[in-house]
């Protein structure tokens, strides 16, 4: 059927048939640019483009503020090709909400007015003291006004070095994270992410509360991710979190605010790639943590795929980004075909290793 | 009720039961810095805070870029008031949109990338060539995406000297609009503004397209408008523009751009005020050019109001801006007792004019 409920009962007829909004949440932290963290980009530098360049591709089809998609340091396509393709097939409206892009996206984006850069964790406090509330309390309120109008939510993100800014949060939260997080890399680079983290929970002290251990150990993004989810909730949407290991420090952030939220109505939503190389971690993780929730996977596989950077993604390189999974669980349960979405997404690649102008 | 039909036949069912959500477009104008152009700011200059400090007023309670509610020279409040109580009592989601105003307002907000502040109409060209057909295309994706979730989607506007740029956008449109467009002001400046927009109008060749019509004489914000609202209406939505005289501008852009556009599933929706001054110039304007389309006011008045700034508007101050007539409507067609809405503005009224924080 094109995907996969690994843990709960998430409320397929609802999410087949209630409408549904996508949100992509963009956010930079310096940390990315430390040499060797993250592939979200062709080289450290690069990956302070890629949230703008993901999202501007989104909505025209290519990036704009520079002409080149992005990609890892061996051309290794983004997965926002997976999430483009899903939502043109599925007619799904999306909107973008800036938490702190280090590039401005040449798109109509919501900016929230304490969007912030976040910096390097394993120097300095992440974000200036009292931005985490902020952000949360204007993410919160876009999710609320969304959710009051949609059925379903859906939350992805672009961050790169998120992975290492989830595995801070969720450690700085209290949870064992060292094993949990997964990379956009084939070999995780856990030791180098580990030293990094390391550095950031040292500066905590100890009692402090959640939006306080986000401005010392997180960054601008997972904290907007949580406002989101929690006031979609509040209007009774149905809220999907699209992505992968990083939806858990999310998740986390989540219950750390508003312990009682409303579990049942949040399905965690990701790729065959990271359930693969997470599935247990993340299934561990919700059993032990937020047990009313769901989790299901998109089992969409690129092994025929006609290029060499689609297959990448099955030797698990890139794996997830951009609402990826999560946008292809939601077309796949809207009623697109899993195979006509898999052919979509090679024609896809075509069309933009080709170059080729789009029409939209 | 609360609101009078005065043309056509409004699906007030579908108003009454749909999912709404409320979209604040705000720009700016050079225009408004004209001395005596507009009464939308204490002073001429103040004109180009009033859009950011209208909408903050609407999402905190509080202005917050500077902590002074907008008024009139003489001390009259923004009809950002009626709008608040109106949105707060309906518990309608709403969001701002930022077309091009002066000041950045510290509130989320959906930031069109083409925003930019309209020039002095009377000395050069509004806008840079091209500009408006941006606008108009990034907001058109906000309005099918919003229009895709909800069943009703309501524009409002905070552009001060907005029904000067107006009557020049009708104007370059091939309209008689010196009569049509009424004014912040009890006495309407008819002269000036008949001035400014001679000016405006001398530097049209004639043969352009409704696009660099807007670039030549108009402003960010009404194009914008045209946008949101033709979006919408691609998503099938019913579109309610709230506001008086300059949503006929609106309305002239979307007919010069999409010539068949649904109008049956629009509503335009003002306050009595306006209607005691232009009812019948806007009645006509739609009889002649947009027949199919709904005219309605909302009639709530002033006269009983225990403070002179609220019954400043029965004497014919101020009279509409962000939306106030429209939500009012809104509200009430959604069951919010129209004597309790009043009531509610009443104590909003003494609430912000005693200083008194909000817990918005």
């Amino acid at each position: 059927m094109g995907f996969r409920i690994v843990h709960g009962s998430p409320d397929i007829d609802r999410i087949a048939y209630g409408r549904a909004v996508a949100v992509y949440v963009i956010g930079s932290t310096m940390t990315s640019t430390i040499p060797g963290i993250s592939l979200a980009g062709s080289m450290p530098i690069a990956t302070l483009f890629t949230p703008a360049l993901d999202v501007e591709y989104l909505f025209y089809g290519r990036p704009v503020s520079l002409d080149i998609v992005p990609t890892t340091p061996t051309g290794i396509p983004t997965p926002a090709i997976i999430t483009r393709v899903s939502l043109q097939l599925s007619k799904t409206p999306f909107l973008v909400v800036n938490a702190g892009s280090y590039i401005e996206p040449a798109i109509p984006r919501i900016d929230l007015p304490s969007k912030t850069v976040g910096r390097r964790i394993d120097v300095e406090d992440a974000l200036p003291r009292g931005t985490s509330r902020r952000l949360f309390e204007e993410a919160s309120s876009i999710g609320y006004a969304l959710g009051s109008v949609a059925d379903i939510v859906l939350v992805g993100e672009s961050i790169p070095a998120g992975t290492t800014t989830a595995m801070s949060i969720l450690l700085g939260l209290g949870y064992n994270a060292y094993s949990i997080v997964s990379s956009s890399s084939k070999d995780n680079p856990l030791e180098l992410k580990r030293r990094v983290v390391e550095k950031a929970v040292r500066r905590l002290r100890g009692g402090e509360d959640p939006f306080t251990i986000n401005d010392i150990v997180g960054d601008p993004l997972h904290i907007s991710v949580a406002g989101i989810a929690l006031g979609a909730l509040r209007a009774e949407a149905l809220v999907v979190l699209a992505g992968g290991t990083q939806m858990l420090a999310a998740l986390a952030l989540m219950k750390a605010i508003e312990q009682l939220f409303k579990q049942s109505n949040v399905i965690l939503a990701t790729t065959r790639w990271i359930y693969r190389d997470r599935g247990r971690e993340i299934v561990d993780f919700v059993k032990e943590n937020t047990p009313g929730i769901a989790v299901v996977y998109t089992d969409i596989g690129f092994e025929d795929a006609p290029s060499d950077g689609l297959r990448a993604y099955e030797e698990g390189y890139v794996k997830e980004g951009v609402g990826a999974g999560g946008t292809a669980f939601l077309a796949i349960a809207r009623g697109v075909d899993a195979a006509t979405l898999k052919k979509g997404i090679y024609l896809e690649y075509e069309r933009i290793t080709r170059g080729v102008a789009s029409d939209s």
